[in-house]
């Protein structure tokens, strides 16, 4: 890098009616960011694309404020430190952050979090080790509540998170069952992530076949989709049972929301539904780390990515992603391997 | 009583498809039961007739098991020992049970509980002093956890147990805020029930006077009657709101459910939704009890009643009560006064 280098960014353009299209996203040059005192200089290496920017993109709050036209698109990035005025932190060393989609970031100490390359390669510290994998434990762990013996579902099972909440219910005893979009990804879920099986939600059969997938009925529904799945699992849940509802995916581009009919199985089989996101437990967050790192060095943590290539394919990346065509993680690789 | 009167009963003669009709039900003509060693022959005096009997009316198993034709239906009753062979129990004595919709049951000491006629009247024990008011308790206490300050709102406000839950709220030092059917019901669980406010669910303008009611947004949503009236209330959770879910009398006789589209926001509010029934909780019916009876005794216990008379009004009473048309606690007086 040197001082002439631009600074690549993908900026918020217009706002999407259903499914985001590329002009949603304008690629913008800026000059290279200096850092301050106590901030450093990031070159982002791998940039990760995630459903909930989508949420981010309505003209309503969601959880998180929305992002105003003009914005920088936000999304966590793993790099090197290029220039550092932060102590402790030097030249070389590799980093984690909430850095948006460009070339280069400038952040404090607090933003970054340094990340050791001898133990897993960089992206995986963007996906199951980083705030991916902590989603999956959070979610299941604090409010599946999973035991010994119970089955645990889960939506978007080859997906990011789906894939390490399956391999978390095997580490703690549970059946795990997936629901996923295809044969390719269903054969995934059982062969590659371990679950016991793995539904087809395209099937004409999909009904059917969840219910002959879950003999004992559910006692974690972990979903990551809502919508008409979530109405198909509901009559399939034993008392007592758990939703954490981690997001969903599949109203994300939807303009009228679909409408849940099988609630009533919420007060029938005295049902706790609990909706989260994992940036109002950051105190979890060292136990979680500590778990994944734990069950990836056992290698009982596989996990899977689709990385496309060029920051300018990062929106194109992201409307993929929504539509269902990643499988695992889905990154976008910023400077050439 | 003597040998020679009979025992009426209502049994269950015929599904309903959609609402419930009076053939539905049928009256029998039955010998008076003798009481066992260890029972009682108890002559009830009231009959409580509830929105969860409809359930059991459906063909599949809810959270208890279907009644079957045949059956005499499920309820509580307050009423008064005729023989007993019972220790501690005498003819005379009041006493509460589930003892169904008959003149005569027959029951142990596990399934009846003396009752103090100088404490409150009788019918008090089947509403606001009992299952009714504990359901209440539990479900705002334990599910709902109201801090003081917060807004707690409630459908089916005017109704047995809606009407206890806002009062609860109160003691609590919350906003009670309730939901009702016309204008008339509303200015009760105002007037009546000591609530900051109450909204007709029936006026044109329902969403806006709603959002209004709740300036500070709504912390507890205590719903009873689960459809269009949950959708709306949806967008008015604040963040960690919680809802326990009593039941869905909107759904009850609904032949197709309605779909509940604003799931997505028990997500973006971190909502925790749970279904609950008292069966599940007879571990806190003496805290209930305890603090039910010592908001009665302190005058802060309000309750109103709906009154029918006749065994053979029970089945006309139900469908009504079904039907909103009840105000408070529907009952069924059994003996003449």
């Amino acid at each position: 890098m040197t001082p002439s280098d631009k600074n690549r960014k993908v900026i918020y353009a217009k706002r999407p009616s259903g499914a985001p299209t590329t002009d949603c996203f304008a690629l913008q040059d800026m000059p290279v960011p200096v850092p301050g005192d106590g901030q450093a200089l990031i070159r982002n290496d791998y940039l990760s694309v995630d459903p909930y920017i989508r949420m981010r993109m309505e003209e309503k709050d969601s959880y998180a404020p929305v992002m105003a036209i003009g914005e920088t698109l936000v999304g966590r990035t793993v790099g090197q430190v290029v220039i550092s005025q932060i102590g402790g932190l030097a030249a070389g060393d590799w980093v984690v952050g909430r850095l948006g989609w460009q070339d280069f970031s400038v952040a404090g100490a607090a933003d970054l979090q340094k990340i050791d390359l001898a133990a897993a390669p960089a992206t995986a510290y963007l996906g199951a080790l980083g705030s991916t994998g902590i989603t999956a434990w959070v979610g299941l762990m604090t409010f599946g509540r999973p035991q010994a013996g119970e089955t645990v579902l889960v939506s978007a099972a080859s997906g990011a998170v789906g894939s390490v909440v399956g391999q978390l219910a095997k580490l703690q005893g549970c059946r795990a069952v997936g629901i996923a979009g295809g044969a390719a990804k269903c054969a995934l879920v059982k062969e590659a992530f371990g679950f016991d099986d793995c539904v087809d939600y395209k099937s004409p059969r999909f009904a059917e076949e969840l219910a002959a997938a879950v003999p004992a009925g559910v006692d974690v529904y972990f979903d990551n989709v809502g919508g008409p799945i979530l109405d198909a699992v509901l009559p399939l849940l034993n008392n007592f049972a758990r939703i954490p509802l981690c997001g969903l995916v599949s109203q994300y581009n939807a303009t009228e929301p679909y409408g849940v009919k099988h609630l009533r199985e919420i007060f029938n089989r005295r049902v706790t539904m609990r909706g989260f996101v994992l940036s109002d437990h950051k105190d979890l967050w060292p136990a979680a780390t500590q778990a994944l790192a734990q069950a990836y060095a056992a290698g009982k943590l596989a996990y899977r990515e689709t990385i496309a290539d060029g920051l300018e394919n990062a929106p194109q990346a992201f409307i993929d992603m929504l539509d269902g065509r990643n499988v695992g993680k889905q990154l976008v690789r910023l400077r050439p391997a």
